[in-house]
């Protein structure tokens, strides 16, 4: 339910999680499985009978038995819906490669004359994955992504930890070699460039104050009540996807390396984390 | 909290998911944040504190500010518990070279009289990182493990699919390259060496009959209501331990390569797969 939603507001345009549909309102996609096909005696027959009960919503699945002997089955039924003025709207490939049989199902296609049918892919796809058979000359209207997103396969998990900040008014931290926190309450400045742009994000202290940076943390809650306004979910998304457009594209390459935005600590956070260091190896560690 | 019972059930002892214990009635284990640390002015005031507050599972977390300097302090309240007939029961290390700390530490703790204090070490362990720090000669009695059984690092999603495999009496298959799936109803028959290791696993169908083969499926529901009497959680990870230990050492391999536990087709299985692979092929492939 939460990976649906999540891969909505990241600019997925809807889900076959039927009750993540209903519940969060996302536009529910979907088609039919291989045991669908293989209920029917003949796969031809299972085509027609889906077709029959989804005609405005016709997306059939060829590759039960062989992907081009299934597309020409598709194509015959897409020409019989033309003919009631109904239409395939698409075809799905789920095993195989991908390029080859993408680029032999559209010829089926055009040749039955059904231009406006696309080719939908699912199995196993991430954006590494779209990305090599595009480069294999894949021809490919849509993908269902599913399992990767489950989790992020190449990051699975999320490693949080609550860290003391301040105590009784004392700026606290602690020192552990690589785990080192910054000490005091913070604000979030970040800078963009004359085209709009996101140029550089810098951690500061909740009262630094900077003349174009923008602050990015809002307070939410006030003495346990929620101050803030919730957004729609349409709202989250479209949000997301304005920003993520603001990230200039070299820190979002697939192939090659990443550049890493860049994010620095403000002067009074330095210099008070450097007060608080010393102060503690004085006491702690008896280093004068 | 359904990774905690998984974890009791995979033969870790306790967890520190506090809910999770009461609910699953899981030993519970947790020492201290660093934050409880660095709320006190002194850190030797906080393991005092900590000492006072539960005598009798002292665990003290040694890193906030330096390791050593850190053990040093903690021994120091271990002699002060030893005078009061109590016991320092462990000290925790999060942060920093596991093998050559541990080993100064073990030290510290020797040298102040502290021969049953334990050291207990956390921050990012999985079975790899733990043999690592063993090669490298690390003195550690145990090991708190949490990020990486969240999910499973390297494997943080489980593809799993539900394949029709008889419809109406006829037992069916598709063919999708990659993802060719077995008709009829199954069985798992697993063979054991005279010693009591497992030897290998047979997947047949489900009215094969094998002299020495134990069959691994039962049935546990019928017509909708549960026939099979569910085991406790103590039960649970109890077969799994024996199961378990019963498997041969070369399938478990942390370094090196591991070998693949054998599993076949039963030849019963075999023919009625090509039976009617050759009755697709023959009607929906036009070959013949």
């Amino acid at each position: 339910m939460k990976v649906a939603r999540a891969s909505f507001i990241g600019g997925f345009i809807g889900t076959s999680n039927v009750l993540a549909g209903k519940v969060y309102d996302i536009p529910i996609f979907g088609t039919m499985a291989h045991s669908y096909i293989t209920s029917f005696e003949r796969e031809i027959d299972a085509f027609r009978a889906f077709a029959q009960a989804f005609p405005e919503n016709t997306v059939l699945l060829v590759d039960t038995y062989d992907t081009i002997q299934g597309a020409i089955k598709a194509a015959e039924v897409g020409k019989e819906m033309a003919k009631k003025g109904q239409r395939l709207k698409a075809v799905r490939l789920d095993s195989g490669d991908m390029a080859k049989l993408s680029q032999k199902v559209r010829k089926i296609l055009k040749d039955s004359g059904l231009h406006d049918a696309t080719i939908f892919a699912s199995g196993g796809f991430d954006e590494y994955k779209i990305q090599k058979v595009f480069d294999q000359g894949a021809d490919i209207d849509s993908f269902g992504v599913g399992t990767k997103m489950g989790v992020s396969a190449d990051a699975p998990y999320l490693d949080m930890a609550y860290k003391l900040v301040k105590f009784d008014g004392r700026p606290v931290l602690k020192l552990s070699p690589g785990k080192m926190t910054l000490p005091s309450e913070k604000q979030i400045f970040r800078f963009f460039n004359p085209d709009g742009k996101m140029e550089r994000d810098i951690i500061g202290l909740r009262d630094d104050q900077f003349r174009k940076g923008a602050p990015l943390l809002e307070k939410v809650m006030d003495n346990g009540k929620i101050i803030s306004q919730s957004l729609t979910l349409p709202q989250i998304q479209g949000r997301f996807l304005e920003e993520f457009s603001n990230l200039d594209d070299k820190y979002k390459a697939i192939k090659g390396k990443d550049e890493i935005f860049p994010v620095d600590l403000s002067p009074r956070l330095k210099s008070l984390q450097e007060e608080v260091i010393q102060k503690v190896k004085k006491e702690e560690l008896k280093e004068s």
